[in-house]
């Protein structure tokens, strides 16, 4: 796979894409989702995986809310990855996160993912390079497997920019609806950007193949993600072409 | 991998074992086992899994009774795979084996295992030839996952020749103890010994690389069953050398 310099990768919408008319075709395209995942419920032979990854403060939570809010919750989950518990660092890295794949019918939103495991643990020296490189190699088969079993595995990475995300965690500060989600790690993380960005290139290194690939998602701009997102998801849903049993 | 012909193993003990000193030798690797289980689950940091597999009426039951009897059920948990669930169909066939896999310290048995995925289903022909090899794959990818988190993978193979499988098979019938393990599919397995073994030496051809090997066990005879099963777990413990925390 060839390498991938994240530097040179938009973080901002295309010249002739615009807010107000962008945010039209996303609701145009809520609607399509509404539909599309009432028939692969329906149909209950494939499932989805929506792996999101982004550094803080790339907008991971508002883009759930913004492109899957109105769709049957019955048919969507989302789970979210937080520090690994006891019990769950007592297995294998894999161990937790196989347990919330999605079953047949369904589609399942994974609000941070195993890639943690090859991020966060390198960035903060807890994994040698030899042990990201099994990591690796595991992950991939993973999701091969999970793909094999009729899982469509989708996995964006929302591309924020250094400016963008620095204040995004200023006006978590200062926000009142926004305080909640200030950790004082956000401070460190907040100056771990360019180790952030290597780690992220590594994982486009190595597990980035032609079956599977990953959406690097320009995210500077709400609007712009959120549509180019719901966008892939429905092409996804399109070439699955659910159809209501009997018919 | 080179090929295995089942045919030309050995299915009861070498001549020079007998039944009343291999029996005393067994309840010496019991008194082992359980000092070196008590030392694994004290030390919380490797664990082993014990995946046993055979033909109907290999002894399977008898062998876990046998063997693990007397050890410490704290440290020990034994997993029987049924046939597989409406939602663990739904999910690719390592998902509900994974979720078994054992946590630090622990030891866990499977009576069966993700391996019927490749032998039932294929002698039933519920799967083709390049799905069993995609699957090979995977439990390949699985078990080296398990491996690298610090799990001993022991493979054992009951391999019970087709008179005595017959005899016990027969037996099941007459024993009012033994009558409630009598299905009628057993009639049928019965008659299936040869496509058993064919598709048991392709997971011997495939899933048997060096660093995670099958025991071929002979197993027509309980004790010499129950004492090799015990010895391979005692060496493999005894090369984990666990130790009490703080010696």
């Amino acid at each position: 796979m060839a390498a991938l310099n994240l530097a040179k990768l938009p973080t901002r919408a295309p010249a002739d894409y615009h807010k107000t008319t962008t945010l039209r075709e996303l609701k145009k395209l809520r609607q399509e989702l509404i539909d599309l995942q009432d028939r692969l419920y329906a149909e209950n032979k494939h499932s989805v995986l929506i792996i999101l990854q982004g550094m803080d403060a790339s907008g991971k939570d508002g883009l759930i809310r913004r492109v899957f809010s109105g769709i049957n919750p019955q048919g969507v989950r989302v789970f979210s990855f937080k520090e690994p518990t006891e019990m769950e660092l007592s297995h294998d890295f894999l161990w937790r996160v196989h347990q919330q794949a999605p079953s047949r019918g369904m589609m399942q939103v994974f609000n941070r993912s195993h890639y943690e495991d090859v991020l966060i643990t390198r960035v903060e020296g807890l994994i040698t390079a030899a042990e990201a490189k099994r990591r690796f190699t595991a992950i991939n088969a993973f999701e091969k497997l999970l793909q094999q079993a009729g899982t469509t595995v989708l996995k964006f990475y929302l591309h924020v920019s250094e400016k963008e995300q620095q204040g995004r965690l200023q006006e978590r500060l200062t926000d009142a609806t926004k305080q909640w989600k200030y950790e004082k790690a956000d401070q460190r993380k907040a100056g771990q950007y360019p180790q952030y960005q290597a780690v992220y290139e590594d994982v486009f290194h190595h597990c980035n193949p032609g079956s599977c690939p990953w959406h690097i998602v320009p995210a500077d701009q709400n609007w712009y993600k959120a549509y180019v997102v719901a966008r892939t998801l429905r092409d996804a849903l399109l070439k699955l072409d659910p159809q209501y049993p009997g018919n």
